[in-house]
């Protein structure tokens, strides 16, 4: 890994920011809004026709037996089953302490104002199919939407010609998955937002895919309500002289593995420690198998800041705004108020990130791409909606009557105005 | 207004939604993309440019002086003053109920899990110039970004040759609003989202504008966060026959003098009040001094459905998810669970929809054309982000590790299963 040192932080934070842009290939635009269009006009019939065109799959229905579920999940071997289930149980009651809840405010005379929280009615997860498809993503998507109390939990996945990956299948389950439609890419999208004969509308559409799966949510957001599209894998390492060189090297390969454009990025203040980091990042990627992954992340976008303090250390970082930071530094804990910007903080020696991509209960779906300056992870606030409430007495409307109308008046909006005074409070 | 009976609840449903599809003009999308671009390219001086050839205003400096603001704070009529500063505190206090808690959970052994909730760090919103100069709006952006925390909230509006609309720049002054520049549009939109010499780059932009903010919002989208994009102003009404029909027909003119796109829906299962309302509302529409825009609203987007029983209008006003939605009928309060969606709810005779737009306390942006489906008011969450964390010490991980490390195995994802055995779990 490249080290680098006596960079300005204004020049670091360029170099930060562009690597971050996304950009929209318009080919990808083009296309998917022909999907769209079809799955709107022929609902079914066009789920059948990309199936067999896309997926080089012939189905006559999308709906997945239960029995075919079931058998998935009792087949699975019986230690990753536990394993899913003890991750679910994490997951859930982490995700219960987000809860937002309704309020009642009867402070002012005459006046009672509320907020009722209610969660969305019926939501899509995309789960992607063949060897991207991770069940952990199933569960991270899913148990927050039954949290808030989604009434109807539906997933869409690709039709595989050898059937459906069976940890997936079986994390469905776990998770309370009501329904698992194998459709998939744009038209999936579509047939989630727009409704088919087969499959319903829905209120919002979460979960990861490939381009065309980017480009249709973004294509079809306003119409339902959509998570964050997702960019690469990122991990920020904050560590100092005290810290496992081969641990931090592990750490860091374990998100480069992930995509080509994942980004690595360890910041000390030590350079014997990014020596031995550099070095055994190189050490470890040779017996790695996903190295060809992991490899050219690490050559593009894995870089090793040498800066002199832990100020200038943190206050880097926080420009990152990274998915995931590791704070591998004494008394790991008393930095996290220093911290502005990042999806998922793991505090000290023995929180390795991967703790949290499967296991802990904190969300694995979170902001990328410098995001984290003002988007959250996934969350129960991704599933509930707030309605306001009002009601006025008429010795409350009496009161205030004036400043209404006076702030009606002031904006031109007469019809405003009327509409207080039909009520009497002027001419009474 | 068209009374319609005996129409299926499909066929209102299909011709809501297609009436509140909304369209992108991509003669728009394109100007708008240049301007942002030439924003990137040339900061301050393609803002003056634009000023110069968009606005025909001539500016040196952008930033509004304290002493105009002052001044147009002093020599506000003292009863608009008054009624800015009540409906403040109302905002306030209402808004202080929405903040999100930091949570932390201690009951796994050897983990800590938790979420930080902090403010955003930096906003930018949006006020149109001229007759659409809202004070009110600039109450409802900025006062919940304020009671989030938000250290600097930033205002822009376009220049006007005469001089800012003093209402508004007294409401920026009440809401603690920190900064003012004159400049507007696209071009308003990219400074913030990019940053130039003058204009900081914000983490969100909010706040309602024509077509071109509209699209420079969306293009910015990822960059920055943005609030949803608004569309025409609506209001629904759930009323019986002993509702007054002076009144209903005033509250829906006062939501249709708003645009001429507005929508203003009457549900009711009584013939004579549907009847009484279509025709207060001709008589009232006479000496309206805004009938005009009012008179389009209704001639294309004012119905009243007649239908039989009260559960029948609940359902059909939950499909049409309205942005204000008043609730007439007696005791209102107990048809509130049943509402699922809609922006904010107004109960009872007299809780005219004014009371929200001005001065109540609940926010007066709102989710509009279907998406109260899935989407809030702003709120103090729109200016709230979640940071999670995560600590775990040696004895938990070795009791989790199988756990993580079989997942990780199904996933195919060595490189996550290396990085646990790092912390020497499996060899110790």
């Amino acid at each position: 890994m490249q080290i680098i040192q006596n960079e300005s932080l204004s020049a670091i934070k360029n170099k930060i920011r562009q690597a971050t842009e996304q950009t929209v290939d318009s080919v990808v635009v083009e296309r998917v809004d022909q999907i769209i269009a079809k799955v709107r006009e022929n609902g079914d019939q066009a789920l059948k026709d990309y199936s067999q065109s896309l997926d080089g799959v012939s189905l006559d229905d999308f709906l997945v037996d239960q029995a075919i579920i079931d058998q998935a999940y009792n087949q699975l071997d019986v230690g990753v089953r536990q394993a899913l289930q003890a991750a679910a149980e994490n997951i859930k009651s982490f995700h219960q302490r987000e809860r937002a809840e309704s309020f009642e405010d009867r402070t002012v005379a005459g006046v009672v104002r509320g907020t009722k929280v209610t969660p969305l009615a019926r939501v899509g997860i995309y789960v992607p199919g063949g060897t991207a498809a991770y069940p952990s993503s199933v569960l991270m998507n899913a148990i927050p939407a039954k949290v808030a109390g989604v009434q109807e939990v539906i997933m869409v996945t690709p039709p595989q010609a050898d059937g459906l990956n069976p940890a997936v299948l079986a994390a469905a389950k776990i998770a309370g998955i009501d329904r698992i439609y194998q459709i998939g890419g744009a038209q999936a999208v579509a047939a989630l937002a727009y409704g088919t004969e087969t499959v319903p509308q829905v209120d919002k559409i979460t979960g990861p895919g490939n381009a065309y799966v980017a480009a249709a949510k973004r294509a079809v957001y306003g119409q339902v309500d959509i998570d964050m599209i997702a960019g690469p894998s990122e991990i920020g390492i904050l560590a100092d002289e005290d810290a496992d060189p081969q641990a931090l090297a592990a750490d860091l390969l374990s998100q480069a593995e992930h995509d080509v454009n994942a980004r690595a990025i360890l910041i000390t203040n030590s350079l014997s420690l990014a020596q031995e980091v550099s070095e055994a990042v190189e050490c470890q990627l040779l017996t790695l198998p996903r190295q060809k992954i992991a490899r050219q992340a690490i050559d593009h976008n894995g870089f090793i800041y040498l800066v002199e303090t832990i100020d200038e250390m943190i206050a880097l970082m926080n420009e990152v705004a990274p998915e995931h930071l590791e704070i591998q530094l004494k008394n790991p804990d008393s930095y996290l108020d220093r911290i502005e910007n990042a999806g998922s903080v793991f505090l000290g020696k023995y929180t390795s990130e991967p703790l949290g991509d499967y296991f802990a209960g904190p969300n694995h779906i979170l902001p990328t791409g410098g995001t984290a300056r003002f988007s959250s992870p996934l969350g129960v606030w991704d599933f509930q909606k707030h309605i306001q409430y009002l009601s006025y007495d008429q010795m409350a409307l009496q009161r205030d009557a004036d400043a209404v109308i006076a702030l009606a008046n002031v904006e031109g909006l007469e019809g405003h105005a009327r509409a207080i005074e039909s009520r009497g409070t002027v001419n009474d």
